[in-house]
Formats: structure tokens, sequence, C-alpha cells
């Protein structure tokens, strides 16, 4: 089965995951799909203004030491950004278009770099731009597609997806008809989806 | 360094922990401290009533979906209980009043059994009683010492300290000044006590 790889640009676990997935997914010969998503909207429907990270100063606290100690152990950088969460509504439109393109993972991955190793407003389209430079592309090109309504549709269809699933957080992976929640699922995914459960 | 595991009678994972912990920690050639406290006060320090996955529909339904597959995948038997979270007080205050005795990491072990293998009420004492006859220990003793006023203080403190240490869930690990939380922690929790961050 495939993997289904739920992330959100503004999220900083989904940094380690976007980072870590496609090596894992391939050594084990599994497949996968990103779908980018909009976390605030479902924080919304669920009566949250913004992330939990922010409202509850323990769990803040707690999730900035785990990710400084996780991106360690994984060999990631990371630098606590000054603005969080981001607005990443701009990054995942423009994954949202690129998603057939096969550079689609490093874009998201060198957008996460930008905002959790080098601090950067990912919010900002001269960062987006400069990403997608980085990966040989056409950023103008891409930059007007991800304006495009039928872009902006599929992005809130997925985003209507990921509520239909019962995603709460992010990055979720779906596999069939199972859901596991957070980066440190991942290998969990994996696993059900190699029906061998890990 | 030694790890502090910090579990709480009624919380799912620290089931999984209580079982986990003892074997990993041995084979790691790490020393352990079982630190049983209440999370009912600090929830309600943090504004809950009761556990997240009670009063959140969706948060709750996935936990008892990923415990289902994680006890699976760790061997342990697994059944939801009718009552959730239970009422820990009274196991609780045996394992503070027997932290001294070898069995006491047996005892807390065959408590979550009750409740989340068998879906016993682990606020009966007639339940208590049974778990410490299977330890061959004298249960009226341990039952007895449980109700003093010093075991009674002892838990008080142990909860105390668990919210000066910042902890806002069970099961969490603390090792030096660093704290993890949750059972997906405890392999990074015993490598950094290993001084090898994990």
């Amino acid at each position: 089965m495939k993997v289904e790889i739920w992330f959100e640009f503004a999220s900083t676990y989904s940094y380690l995951t976007v980072c870590r997935a496609p090596a894992l997914l391939e050594e084990a010969g599994v497949d996968f799909l990103w779908r980018p998503f909009l976390l605030g909207p479902i924080f919304r429907d669920r009566g949250m203004e913004t992330s939990p990270f922010v409202t509850d100063g323990l769990r803040g606290a707690y999730m900035w030491r785990d990710m400084e100690r996780r991106a360690a152990h994984f060999g990631l950088p990371f630098a606590r950004p000054g603005t969080f969460p981001a607005n990443g509504l701009q990054a995942a439109r423009v994954m949202t278009a690129a998603l057939q393109e096969p550079w689609c993972g490093a874009f998201a991955r060198d957008v996460f770099a930008a905002q959790f190793a080098r601090g950067q407003d990912i919010s900002d389209v001269a960062v987006l731009r400069e990403v997608l430079a980085g990966q040989g592309g056409d950023a103008d090109h891409w930059l007007a597609r991800s304006q495009q309504d039928d872009t902006k549709a599929a992005l809130r269809q997925a985003t209507d997806r990921a509520r239909e699933l019962g995603i709460f957080g992010a990055p979720s992976f779906v596999v069939g008809d199972d859901m596991f929640w957070d980066d440190d699922r991942l290998e969990d995914a994996i696993g059900w989806a190699q029906g061998t459960p890990h």
C-alpha cells in the first residue's frame, strides 16, 4: 500500500518528516504521495485560533526542546524561527501546483530548511522564489501557477479531505484505512504499508 | 545518568512504558527510578477537568486506535476498558508505599494489565488486593501502608515535583535536566542517559 504524507508548511515536526521520509520509503520499497494541506482551518474548526504550541506554554517549551534534540539526532540543522507559526499558505499553493514535478519533494524540504534551519519567513514570496530557483525551475511560472484558481481549489479540497480523514495535526500518514499522527509514527506507517505492522 | 520514569496509573501510554522499560533499561545498563504521580491535579492546574482524550473526540479516537496498534507491536494484550480515565489514586498510593520493594515494578505492570488487558476497575481495592497477592506480598499490610499519612504526603510531594519539572503528561522521562514525554520517547531518554543522544 501507498503512504500518503499529509503535512503543513508551518509545522515543526513536518520538517523532520519531509526530510526523513523519502529515503526511508525508498529503502522500504513503499510508494508515497505528498499531501500538502492547511492545518489552520482545521484548528479553527476545533475552536483553536492558533497552534496549541503557542497557546499552551508548557507544551510549546517542550516542543522546541524536543525539536532541537530530534533534529540533532537525525542530523538536521535546526534553529527556532522568529515567527511561529508561519503562514504557509503560499508555500502550500506552490507545492500543490507542482505535485506532479519530480522536484516537488526537494522544494518542500528546502522551504522547511529556509524556515527551520535559517529562520526565513516562508510567507515572503522572495524566499519561495529563491527556493524554486535553487531547484533549477522557472520560479515565475510556478509562482503564477500557484495563484491560479484551480490550484487554490485543489488546496482547499486537500484540506477538506484531511478533515474527512479525521486529521487533526501534522504530519499525519494515511495508509489504507489507517491514520498515523506525527513524525515519530513514520516508521510505523511504513511498516503498516508493507503489511508487516511495525 | 538515571532515568526517572514518571507515570500515572490511568494513562494508556504509561501501560506500554511500564511493561517495556525495565528490559530496555537493563539491556542498556541504565539505572532508573519509578516515579508514580497523579496527572489529574496537573490537568486541573491547566484548566482541564479530565483527559484531553475524553474532551477531544478526534484525539481520543486516534489514541485508542494507536494504542491497539502499538500494544500489538510490542506483543502486549490490550482492550479498551469501560471506564476512562480510571481513578488511579489508590494504586498510586500502594506503589508509593512500596517503592523500595523489588516487586513494585511488577505490581505496576500487573495493575496496568488488570485495567488495559482485562478491563478491571483499578479504583476497586479488591482488584489491587488480587494484584498484590499475585506478587506473593502481604496485601493487607500494603493496603494499610497505602492509607498512612506519610504515604499520602509522599504522593502529593511527587505530584508537586512533577509540576516543578514542567511535566504535563504521562509517561514522562526525566534524565538530568532533560524531560522526554510519552512512551515513544523511551528509547530517546535511554540514549540520553547513556550520553549518546538517541
